[in-house]
């Protein structure tokens, strides 16, 4: 219970971070916790897992990615210890394996849409969306990427370094410029934190004017996006909660001091609506954003009743 | 002439800037240079006048402004030299005259598009658009409104501490952002660098953006203009040019110097189509952008004739 | 002065009214006392004049078709008294028989594009919408009509009688009815309470609603309107106030006590933007409703100055 | 049988009315007739329950909810005579118990996509879209709701009611001021009568008017539905009839004699499309309306086989 | 007369056909008989005059450019036989050499809002449209044209025998493949065959097929226009005519005779609504098509007078 | 073997050709070799089986229905020879005749959406969307059909033959008159050559045209395709490759010699967005295009895994 207890520490302190690392994280540590575990009943075995698994879940209660690894892992099934356990390692491994392959694997798939000669824009800074672009270019299609810098955080900045240094030819632009460059671009291509089950995809703020510009323009627009991010609780009418982030972010406090009557408003993420998602290209297929809940309930293994108790615990 | 050659120097080297400065300059100019004009001969006098304002004229080829000063002065009559002084004389005045009062005209004109208790969103820094702002504000009218910071020059910080000082609630946020605050904007209100004769309004990078999610929202979306912000010469199918400003102003050379391989892309304008614009307030009245040839013909007073002319020249 | 009071009062106290009808009393009651005027000086004929206009405009001030009337007679010109009158009779005269066969010539101009065969939806009762299928229907050509039933006060009632009594095939439906039949209507055709200079039709609310059903069937769109129905104040900024009437009109008092807490709203009209209409049919002539300042302009003589001081009186 | 024929007749005859309460009539009378049935084979008992559902099914060819209730009844398993009278009786009470606890599940998933500050138009009189209001306000949420009157049998009245009497602050409006109100609407809340396998709603006539101008002003459209409303005959292309009620239901006998040559149309319901509805709300989650097959299969337990035969018995 | 009838007798039997060619005789014609016209009193010679006008305006009742021309002329003015005829011959050879030159014109004012590297779309075969990509390739610009066959005539193998020629780079495709190719296209040119007072283009049929691909996929849509081709009985409600072609156009008689029953049907032309056109570019200036009105008045000369008459008689 | 090798040649060669026929061919080779497969072992027979389907599967690697015939016989199971034979059998047989039916199951679904009166467009030629008007037409409801005459290769000639033979009443009309003719259309109905996962349909060249006007003028749009049609591949990224054919289809070689640097462009297909499409009626059911994926999984069996292979191979 200790380990357990600091790995939920850490994860709550965000010593662990990232929505694929704090999931990795957490069916390990399942795993490991069910391989220690001095118990001789099956019924005891099954409700310390279900009490370890409450508190990994709760470290985080925002990050869809972790009700998703602790749900992965305790569908086991087994009607002894040895049987349960062995289901257990089985299932983390598999996760992690999956989680660890994602980004990979979206790069495949993902590239299958980016022809020779496309202009590709991209928004903040995705491993995601990176791989495909990455896989494109490897692939030997000459691609050409704008990049937003993406205010306030200039994530943009990063991403532009990283195609720089991978060979790829690449445009810096500010976010106002989006709809000025858009009319020339073949492909959006951005990375999602959460996908909800009505296809609604959650990520960094100004992805929206994005998708809304390239549908404006009749520009294909995909998420890419591991499956871990879809979340199950959406299906339950969750909202998923756009958090506001330090004004600091936005204004230095020296500056803010010049207006100081003037609020800032700074949210981390909107909300694309479906309407806007041509795919979302996940690790097991590029899908319409409509079939969210496909994935969800098929690859993810959240039934009604499970979503049910996540949201209510 | 030396005068004129110094005023033209001032414009030219922009010690003498912005657009209603230049224009106003420009008159007043070819008013004084009539004035001091030791010329018998009415031909003679008109020759020479010509021969001024195409200086004046010339001296900042895309400022939209100067044109439409030159040939507000320049459509005097007179069969006398001391007819056409006079008329010149009247004509910059009245000119001069409209033009330092156009803000404060558009301010009371806009203002009565406000309703109390509206969400206004704005972009950039317009002496036009906050004219109508603050006096809706000084009417009683229980406005606030949300400002873009306008990267890359953040402009956006001058527009929020003006309003601020004014009493005026106030947001700022990053241009990112505006979709998602739209939902809850009842007007857009913004300036103009220039706008053409089909009612395309040339205006700060993001511009269009706001348009285009104010559209999407059924949010009204005003431009406050000038009226010698209209181009005449786009009636004759000119393109406005919209120019690529330094790259510095997006980011620092230490910082580029990390992704050297990157361009950055920095265009100081966007142009918006006539589609997402509700009204343009002049200081003659609020239009329709489809009028715009309407305020370059009966406002400006440029024939087909001149504006040929003025193209070829 | 007397007679013009009594007449004054009428309009004041609605006993004159309708917008033709108030129109036409005004410009009858400034031609009449024009010729009672008994002075000698022009200068004092000419301010009483004024005067005179000011009191009828004044009676009611959100009556679009009054101030119309008013400036159509008082662009009188004239250096002396007798040239003055004379104009003024001739320009009262003028405007009362265009006023009054305006709506027979827009049943005329309308009717040309109402093709054999087609089915026409309308809404409320407009005697100009009214005219346009009666002579479409004169003409031979064989259509019919769909009404709304227009609650709250049922014009439709009214305008169903009217077309069923001239022989025109006409069915009856509630207004939620609207996009369920749109899909089968050729033209709807409606009448309207004012127009804005930007193009903007103020008519019965629920106008805005068949706009919209009909812009998304790709349906013509067209708005019957009498040239005194633009607003010449709009283009000042002027925004048209809808007026909410009374919850009697809505839900009848005993039904009320029933829900004593509801708050019955009732506008009288809505808002109608531009992009939804494809045509005004004036008197003059069929116009996009872009161009409604030019008919401010060119048929109703206002220039900016007059229009301001209009709005400023 | 004669009991089973008695519950048929009352069904047909609408003694017992309401989607839902049509449904558990049917099941419940199944369960009881497995329960009385003293055959001895279990092919005849088949045969029996089959013939049994035929006779309830057909009482009401039109209803979406009768064939729902029999076929989860029906998809019973069983070798032997008791073990199928288990399982009738299990799926029974089941299906019965599902369908009560449906509005009110629907409401707590509703209420989470509802926020504080909410203003929230509804139209006709669902229970289901009242749960959701009803469950936000019990929340603490501060809502306000505006609701039409819902021509021609005026449901809203009942609607404002049953919210004014729950405490809810609302307001009351014509049908036809839907697009004008609806620029200041948060969210749409609607019920249904039926839901089809391609995603269209279909409901009380005018819901495709709301969904419409909510889609025009980027307002959020919430169907509430319980999963027994969703067709499944509609996946074999079966277009769902709309009803056309009586005229008297929107004019009297006695002002229909005014106008005796007009025909009154009173269709029930419209078909409102899939692009305008964001979310479906169920008793087993919220879903976008494309996967409203899912609902149909795995909810509803339909496979091909059995629509086919649903639809040609 | 002779003369003038044998004129007319051309035009009637298209002998003399093309817009500009009909309306360039039509207008030498009225300047040839008012030379030769041997009367004393100007008012005889005024309905002489009159008289020969209706006889040319007649001979093609549909062809917009011919009430045109004859307007052209017929807005002379004069008090003597001498100034009046001098002032035909004054207006007629403008209008001819205007005429003449506006081809040219447009080209010039088209050219400039192509720019290099421009991929250009076209449809059938309009010497004005050809004329704007001409002279922007002669200036250098580095364009690329793809033109459609246009069917049934086939009108777009002139257009790429014209363009190849001129040494532009041109593809053909097949009519049905428009918005397959539009996502790559950056501007479209096509002619008109008439223009309407509300700014709809009626040309070749597959015009607005062309435009309405365009607009989805915010592609600039330009239309090339001489500004006779603007129609004054528009503005009083007429419809355009769309002349059904012979169905040998479209299929052989052997042909035919394979599926007798079948009908075929040729519409000529089709109409573009305003919203999808973005400029028309006239000889006087680019214009957006809200301003046809303008042209009409300002250019053509036609007073709402005179449009009635025009449609009357 | 050799046999296998004969019908995979054929298959290579064409002289087997058509989605349909292909399919049925792949799938009774399939089934014969099994039965004539003399070996003992399962395992080698399973893996004889595999052998003999890639070879199968790649002789035509664009064929979408190939791999689904394949996919369909290879998920056979079975312990022994004897069940594995057996359940291939089935397998075989159940996708051959389901793929015979198809085209009539599709017409009976598909019929029940035309409505008595309506007037059909269609695109092209194909059987499945001829047997919904014919089915339509059999059950006694009064349609008519606009057919395009689908250049280059004028498909549509062989379609109105069909109908004319048929008895329903047909227009023919070229590919531009589609938007003409949309507004009075009730119902699209065309072919599919293939659906990807993400609902796309990949059609005719001008598909998306018709879908497009459709769209514009809320006219519904059907499309028929068995179920053989999905592409499984799609899911993984897979971009469907349109085949551009000979220029002589286009243009005569005698006729290209005219303009020998005209570059003929000539997609046979085209993509139409699944926003377009309302419905695709498939032999199993009528599904909104969102829904493809679950005919890929539940109707053609494909696991991710197998998709995998299938791409990878």
């Amino acid at each position: 219970m200790k380990q357990l207890e600091e790995t939920a520490g850490k994860i709550r302190s965000m010593e662990i971070r990232g929505a694929g690392r704090i999931a990795r994280a957490a069916a390990a540590e399942l795993r490991d916790y069910a391989t220690r575990l001095g118990v001789d009943d099956i019924s005891l075995f099954n409700e310390k897992m279900k009490h370890a698994a409450g508190i990994l879940a709760r470290t985080r209660p925002t990050a869809v990615s972790l009700p998703n690894a602790v749900r992965s892992v305790m569908r086991y099934k087994g009607d002894s210890i040895e049987e349960a356990r062995a289901d257990i390692v089985k299932l983390a491994n598999k996760f992690i394996s999956n989680s660890e392959n994602a980004v990979k694997r979206i790069g495949e798939i993902g590239a299958r849409r980016v022809r020779d000669g496309d202009t590709i824009m991209t928004h903040c800074n995705s491993s995601a969306a990176f791989s495909i672009m990455a896989e494109a270019h490897s692939q030997g299609k000459n691609i050409s990427v704008i990049a937003t810098e993406s205010r306030p955080r200039l994530q943009g900045h990063l991403t532009v370094k990283q195609l720089d240094g991978f060979g790829i030819k690449t445009s810096l632009i500010v976010d106002s410029a989006v709809r000025y460059f858009m009319k020339d671009v073949d492909l959006v291509v951005v990375g999602a934190d959460a996908v909800t089950a009505n296809g609604s995809v959650i990520n960094k703020i100004g992805t929206s004017q994005l998708a809304l510009a390239a549908s404006e323009a009749r520009t294909n627009f995909i998420v890419a996006a591991e499956t871990y991010k879809f979340s199950p609780t959406s299906i339950l009418g969750e909202l998923v909660e756009i958090e506001e982030r330090d004004s600091g972010e936005v204004v230095s406090t020296v500056k803010h001091a010049e207006f100081p009557g003037v609020k800032v408003r700074n949210p981390a993420f909107d909300v694309t609506p479906r309407e806007y998602v041509d795919l979302i290209c996940t690790e097991v297929g590029a899908i319409p954003p409509e079939m969210a809940y496909i994935i969800i309930k098929d690859f993810l293994g959240w039934g009604i009743e499970e979503m049910n108790s996540a949201v209510r615990e």
